[in-house]
């Protein structure tokens, strides 16, 4: 997907790799009061933050969840990383709402979708 | 998370980086017989390849689902898409479950988690 292309509802319209991905894998502890607002907010200061590409999540009803950032480099995840608000919201969510979570910063080499798009493939 | 830790329930235990993961995006179409069983065996006959370290997956009530798979290298990843079995199940997918997918090879560089191992850090 193109930056500029529209992507169906839910998927992240990132550019041509390489870019940057952070995959934020959690369980919620059993006390969500106020989780999803917090969710909601984030996801906003994040998305006008310089570098942000776009976001996917999803949680089931196991209680798993996965968010998806993209990013254009590692500096723009590093800045956001350190932004206050969102280092109070992780230290709110250490303390209240998140059993377990993991953290995977990585460089996205290749992507590829269906339906195809022009510049994406991998293994053809 | 280092291999032969014990990992929370649905959370990967991936060894310290570098290695790769494969984000998988998915919104299903309305036909979904047959699709969890297609799933099962997917990861089923995932989790015995070489390089295979773990995978992670969650599907919301929106029917947007994202799946993580952990390996050890970019030739694990394309042997896995390569392997018949699998390409079959994407074929059938493509044209009776998934709506539209995404799929992201990426080398993770950094990892970090609540609550902290030994071996992660990011940004501190």
């Amino acid at each position: 997907m193109h930056a500029g292309e529209a992507a169906p509802s839910g998927f992240a319209a990132t550019p041509a790799p390489p870019y940057w991905q952070v995959v934020f894998t959690s369980r919620l502890s059993g006390d969500v009061a106020g989780y999803d607002e917090m969710a909601a907010r984030m996801h906003a200061l994040a998305s006008v933050r310089p570098g942000f590409l776009g976001m996917e999540s999803a949680r089931g009803s196991d209680g798993l969840g996965i968010t998806v950032s993209y990013w254009t480099d590692p500096e723009a995840i590093a800045a956001w990383k350190a932004d206050l608000a969102h280092r109070a919201a992780q230290d709110a969510g250490i303390r209240r709402w998140y059993a377990h979570y993991t953290v995977r910063v990585a460089r996205v080499e290749r992507d590829y979708r269906h339906p195809a798009a022009a510049h994406a493939s991998f293994g053809d």
